[in-house]
């Protein structure tokens, strides 16, 4: 075991940056009891020398981090793509093991990153770039090392949770974007978070860690609440199910697919229950059927806190540590964006004429796409159907809407949203 | 790095143990990609050396396990108190590092064998004795070491949360069980199961774990689903709630109470959205605030990746690992049992005459136990009187519930549940 005392080095010192050297101090006797080690900051690399950060050891010299033979292990705390991603690069090569809280980074350079670090025979842990505290790197790659896991689903993204939950409770999406953002829990530009950019990036890194091979943020095709209306969140309740923003990673045959999209959660799924801004991911595998965690996806102590276990997991682990350091070891390809299969809620607003239903039933019959259940709603002069549909990929539900929008009968476009539940879906509930 | 071709043993070769050698065949290629290693059974301790095991090497001669210098760890899974408990004794004095699957041995001997693997420099890992694949164990050690968790709750038996999902809708608890045992999520004797006492065994073990000081199942009070009636699940769903028994393991000023209820939970709180036979478990820290890990608790293939993980975890981890190996590191004091603090529902059946409302709310407030809430049923001649609490302790709502059972007014007894909720129980529902 390593000697008692550890020096450790920042890069960065903003709200995380702090929020981990404030914990390693306060917690010193607690990680000292539970580890063996101390950690402690001896270098945190800043911008600006000139703010007050109390008596923290600032430097503006990247150079005496990577070249402080003392330093045990440096925290990436600085966010951006650059310098932060050389900066990583640089201690790997100089055999200094690197944990980093860099979602964007980590999405954009992984494959890189890993490979840098399996080279130089040093760990590179990311735990908090993806739902700050939640533990779901760790548990994916050392509790779940035997279960294939296939299929990764999360609601990973806080923001847009929170405004889906307000909506539930009858605000409009505007209400409730302007509320998240009093709260502190939208950006004053919150395009990031509600365009699904923020989950398809977290997704790439799920993904990859989970599939062990490489997916980056521009392999994630996604879509945020830009289509979801009041009208959605309404027919959802109807059916027992919530609108929530789902990231899905599946894995079929040997092929990926990666995807952020509105969908309809039955209420009895266990992403159902995940309100407000907290976070959750479901991993579906062999040996463990399904596992939830969930909990606050963000946050500086939150994200601090597992900045802090990933450091002391590095300093306990010298070496390569118990895992191989290289989390991408495969090439799989993608699957085709239209192959991919799930059932879907469907909703198609007719002119109010005898066949319009025979109509739209013999376009999603004629691509094999075969409906579970279906209410038909009356409107003034129109007439609205919801449609839960069977298992179908979406290529083939694509096409049917197609040749349906075109229909003389459409009023405006379909709508479709994919649905998740456990139970087969003509045993949804529909009040 | 240990060498690639590792060599394990395990002490018993039933349900669980057939299912880590085959996950260990199965999955080598996987294990040795992840980790490094490849494990191997090269030893596997049975009773009945003549029933088939197709190519298992079994023997009969724990001795053999215990003196191979070439077996790198062991995995207890025989189960009982003995002479499994002896067995992981003994090869810790002997410098084996051992994982175990046994709930009883960790929540009975748990203290004694964590100081016996200190002593003796190895680690003692017992991920699948709680709670199956859910890796609670590894998330508390590991990923929450600055997290200071005061708060343990958790739905740690499937038996009963599977009567309890049942009776929700609507069948009794004779019929639920009954369904339980067809699916087998029962035993044909359910005692351990329906009475508390397997949940109370798990609290143990994660109490100890998070508070690191040793709690045993004798020091967990325990009740099951004898109290409750389908009146309770009624109840509950007027307001909004629904039963499930919870394990509680509470730290406050450094004492530590630990408990198994049947509660009633806000329908908004993670643990109501748990159904059937399913786990979880919320641990509320610091830094954290709360994280949930939901999944099912109990199946051999789940329990024996369970296994599996920590044994790689251990053969990457030379000596010590990463973790001391005492879980135990302090001793807290207990909470007196009537310290202990919550909102609780009651329920009080009186003649219906005037005044009997005051006479309890009198009671009541005596006692300083203040009433959140209040609804009155009214029956032939009797009125029912629903009240959920302020947070009150146990101790004085007991001497008040006493004191009520008394009047000349009270059919029966009254009841009382502990509510569990996120929100003031002010706010909560009232259908």
């Amino acid at each position: 075991m390593a000697s008692v005392d550890v020096p450790v080095a920042l890069l960065g010192y903003g709200t995380v940056g702090s929020a981990v050297d404030r914990l390693l101090r306060e917690q010193a006797a607690d990680i000292e009891r539970a580890t063996g080690h101390r950690l402690r900051v001896v270098r945190a690399l800043v911008r600006d020398p000139k703010k007050d950060r109390g008596d923290a050891p600032t430097t503006t010299d990247f150079a005496e981090i990577r070249d402080d033979p003392e330093v045990a292990v440096v925290a990436e705390v600085m966010g951006g793509l650059e310098p932060a991603g050389d900066y990583v690069l640089e201690l790997l090569r100089a055999g200094k093991p690197v944990v980093t809280a860099n979602k964007q980074l980590v999405a954009h350079r992984g494959a890189e990153l890993f490979a840098a670090a399996a080279d130089n025979g040093v760990q590179l842990r990311f735990e908090a770039s993806v739902c700050a505290a939640i533990p779901v790197i760790k548990v994916l790659r050392e509790a779940l090392v035997v279960s294939n896991v296939h299929r990764v689903l999360g609601i990973v993204n806080g923001t847009t949770n929170f405004v889906l939950t307000e909506m539930e409770h009858g605000k409009t999406y505007e209400e409730a974007l302007t509320e998240a953002q009093r709260l502190g829990f939208a950006e004053a530009d919150p395009t990031e978070d509600v365009s699904g950019k923020d989950a398809a990036a977290k997704m790439a890194i799920l993904a990859t860690v989970a599939f062990g091979s490489r997916v980056t943020l521009d392999d994630v095709s996604y879509e945020g609440l830009e289509r979801v209306t009041p009208v959605d969140v309404a027919a959802a309740r109807e059916m027992e199910m919530v609108v929530r923003l789902v990231g899905a990673a599946t894995l079929v045959d040997g092929r990926w697919d990666v995807r952020v999209r509105p969908a309809l959660v039955d209420r009895h799924h266990p992403l159902a229950a995940v309100e407000g801004a907290f976070n959750a991911v479901m991993l579906q595998g062999d040996a463990i059927r399904e596992i939830t965690l969930e909990g606050p996806g963000a946050g500086g102590i939150e994200t601090a806190s597992a900045v802090v276990a990933d450091m002391v997991t590095v300093v306990g682990t010298t070496g390569t540590g118990f895992l191989q350091n290289d989390a991408c070891w495969r090439e799989l390809p993608r699957l085709p964006e239209g192959d991919v299969v799930s059932p879907f809620y469907v909703r198609v607003e007719l002119d109010d004429r005898p066949g319009a239903l025979a109509l739209v039933a013999g376009k999603l019959a004629a691509h094999e796409v075969s409906v579970a259940r279906l209410v038909q709603t009356q409107g003034e002069e129109s007439a609205t159907l919801h449609i839960v549909t069977h298992e179908a990929t979406a290529g083939r539900l694509r096409e049917a809407l197609d040749e349906i929008d075109s229909l003389d009968e459409a009023r405006g476009q379909a709508s479709a949203l994919p649905v998740i539940s456990d139970r087969g879906v003509a045993e949804l509930g529909w009040a």
